[in-house]
């Protein structure tokens, strides 16, 4: 049970810094690049915890719960930020930080 | 097409690095991890590497294939001295580390 | 001052993540490395955290702080298990940790 | 000395993501952001690779050399982008990396 639980977490922290990456990269090829400062920013700050998240999952980390709470947390600020810009890969990016922020705190609650 | 290519070697990196995380933790819960330490060592190189190339594909950055290249080798290397083993998660993890090889070659190459 | 704060504290990561790193791979040369398998993975899950946290301030993140303060928490129980062992690099590790766990707290809470 | 060249090269390599990593931040806070978008990604693909070699280093993988190869040509790709703005971090980032390179070149050759 507890292992499907981290597989389905780990899948989700997996999409959401993929997401994160795409997201950041298409904001700094957009025409407003400075309107997008702040995504990017929250997207590199969230890939980066997404990736660790899974790292610790992965290896049953003793502090993967607490990474894993703190995880939710960013998604939740870069997941608002993406919600609102109209692109594509911004609304892409709002959707896997909310599937990932879910799955984080279902993780930290076990 | 490209895109597709990226997103199924993106994939494969991941499944590799998680794979090579959770070879690494049970190895050292194995009866003889002194025969298991060459095994764990390329564990953390390989995972470490996956999830780079994982990161510079994503962004699409400029030595993505080049990173991919290199992470090929180190999946070799790490699948060849986990496939010596007979434990399920060695096994699992010199697939993974076979897979993830042949996605970067791919990538590499295109 | 708060970016000295800042590079003291990014150091100290720098130096922490290192010095698990190393510990980790002389564990697994020692004799007895069933005895080393906790120090290994708290070793890895400090290393991992410490790059974090030093990503996260170089580029003055959102959350830094708060995975400082989560950072700190990684450091104390690395620390705990290293001072247990009389090998060098354990008893270096748990400076390096304590050392990094104080310059957390005082940027967590700045 | 083997060890000491790794030294030197490892905090090399944490300096120069330091800086790649304060760049990044400081291009997105420029006035001309667009400008700076070839820039802010070679950062990221500098900062991460930087972070993977020390982490190989430090824990003597045996893949450090070929990722220190990889890494000083990260490196130069990213000095040279650098170097091409006035911005104080763009040269203190084009600095970091031209020495990065140049331990990692050494590293690889040993």
């Amino acid at each position: 049970m507890a292992r499907d639980l981290d597989t389905e977490c780990i899948d989700a922290c997996h999409a959401c810094a993929d997401a994160c990456d795409r997201c950041a990269t298409a904001c700094l090829q957009e025409a407003d690049v400075k309107a997008m400062a702040h995504c990017i920013e929250l997207d590199l700050e969230c890939a980066a915890i997404c990736r660790l998240a899974a790292f610790s999952m992965a290896r049953q980390g003793e502090f993967a719960k607490r990474i894993c709470a703190l995880c939710a947390l960013v998604c939740d600020a870069c997941g608002e930020e993406c919600a609102r810009h109209d692109h594509t890969h911004c609304q892409d990016c709002a959707a896997a930080c909310r599937a990932c922020a879910e799955a984080c705190r279902r993780m930290a609650s076990v």
